[in-house]
């Protein structure tokens, strides 16, 4: 599939784990790549997931927050995904400001930039199963009540209903996605704010026991990044998908103790930890997650290919031989 | 009623209709009341609306968005209510960040304040029918689906979630109101932006037409100022109250046609103009708008008490008598 050819694609919080994952499918499809990033020391950026590929596209440092920066980057760019994110659950409550600048002004950025420059781009909004909120019932479809328990989760719905408000006002093309658990090569591994199955490979290689509340028998749905980048490409360039929101996971349920144990097979070695749940957890815990994903399938030509045994074995693979570039 | 007598309440964007009108009550009722206000020349503010109580309150001129500032002001407040807003949906999606700025930044920084400085005290949250979006099933309750059409819109319904989870996180106690339709005395009358019936009393009162478009059949719900005002400060006085979220209208549902009548009727003179729907009217309009009110009367001893021909009438009256303070 090379239908990106010679394409111009804007990668916004491209050296992060999923951002560098888009990059690197682009390039491969024949796109001219341009990737923003700031470098936030505390999240996702990570100059060894794009290194090997050093010339094959272009590096820009900047901060979306900035509208006369994300004013000057848009232009001749075919599509723009915006990944520049703040992600911790507990950091946007204590600091709902710095959440807000990023999880919701950088969007308007992008989003008015695009307006006024390039309203002919296509544009994907990263949003997260956590706008959902408290699950009640599963699989959760894009139609289940949005009710989100964090500041982060309420940002990410907000910026959602920007992309949704731009085509409807201006004619902006986008595709928006509630992304479930992501995990696979390149998530950064010094904290255990992103993704918890690469935090986990993580603490496992490292010879620590797995931390889990309660029995462990909540259910959620990870996707391996391949199959996120996929999803996320299909649809962008699908012209039935443009306005639309759809749930971007592996449709599958998996108990938590059970993706615990499947790292622990993968790296040959581990313990798990049954610990009570801590007292405000009921201020964060959505319940039982598994993503109903058949509005994408059913619109593209996309499904999910990989199995999660099969997707930690690639991930603890990966580490192991990048270990030094990662920890 | 006197119970907020010695009670100290901080009213912010306190000269325009609702925080002026809010603020009166409260003085009638023994509070020591603070209005805080920016007196920006394109919104509500009015130092008539309060010039025959000078010496009565405190006022402080400042802006809500200035976080300093208002991490200076909540202490010793026992009520607190930000009516500072952005209110024109054109200018939401021509300027998004200034509504972010005044509809989220504003009520975050009043919900940290009171974190950090007065975790005590009583919010009030001022947020909008229009958070509902398109209309599905009327009269509509708290329960019915939000999907915000305009940027102000959304922003309305972001902050409204800011008070959840403040309150849940931090237990910082508010009420959330979703107020239809308001008009009455003391509402600003240099331009269309704010209330629609004060609008058309204003125009008919210039012996201008009334516009209306289509065939004006589409309901509304119109609250008087008074009602508004008892039932924001019943729900503030009630713990039953505290953590939800309110309708706030009257009720009633009125032909739009019918509002434009009564104006007329009120006035003594007028004459309707029929238009054509603007072409993108799709993209505003909600349909057949009428409150549910029944949570509010069920959970407090509030009802709405003045029929929309008393209310129009008094609202007249008070243009007669002061129209130099507000043309």
């Amino acid at each position: 599939m090379n239908r990106l050819n010679g394409k111009h694609v804007l990668i916004i919080g491209g050296l992060g784990l999923i951002g560098s994952s888009i990059a690197r499918a682009c390039i491969a499809q024949g796109a001219q790549v341009t990737i923003v990033d700031n470098r936030h020391p505390e999240y996702g950026a990570n100059d060894f997931n794009m290194a090997d590929l050093e010339g094959k596209f272009t590096l820009i440092l900047g901060d979306v927050r900035e509208k006369n920066f994300v004013d000057g980057i848009v232009a001749g760019q075919d599509f723009i995904f915006n990944f520049a994110a703040q992600v911790n659950h507990n950091r946007s409550i204590e600091d709902p400001i710095f959440d807000n600048q990023l999880n919701c002004i950088g969007h308007i950025n992008v989003l008015m930039a695009c307006r006024h420059y390039n309203p002919q781009a296509i544009l994907a909004y990263p949003g997260s199963r956590l706008q959902y909120g408290r699950i009640t019932t599963t699989p959760v479809t894009e139609g289940h009540p949005r009710e989100p328990l964090s500041i982060y989760a309420i940002h990410k719905n907000t910026a959602e209903q920007y992309y949704q408000a731009f085509y409807k006002h201006y004619g902006i093309r986008s595709v928006c996605f509630r992304i479930t658990n992501p995990y696979g090569p390149r998530s950064q591994m010094k904290h255990s704010g992103y993704s918890i199955v690469n935090w986990f490979i993580r603490q496992t290689m490292d010879h620590q026991p797995l931390t889990i509340f309660g029995d462990g028998t909540q259910l959620r749905d990870y996707i391996y990044i391949d199959d996120l980048v996929s999803g996320m490409l299909n649809a962008t360039q699908n012209e039935h998908c443009y306005g639309k929101v759809y749930n971007l996971g592996s449709g599958q349920g998996l108990q938590f103790i059970e993706m615990a144990r499947t790292v622990i097979t993968a790296v040959g070695e581990g313990e798990v930890k049954l610990v009570p749940w801590p007292k405000n957890y009921d201020n964060f815990e959505t319940g039982d997650f598994v993503s109903d994903v058949s509005a994408l399938i059913s619109d593209t030509d996309w499904k999910p290919h990989n199995d999660f045994a099969i997707g930690v074995a690639k991930t603890v693979d990966y580490y192991r031989k990048f270990r030094q570039h990662y920890w």
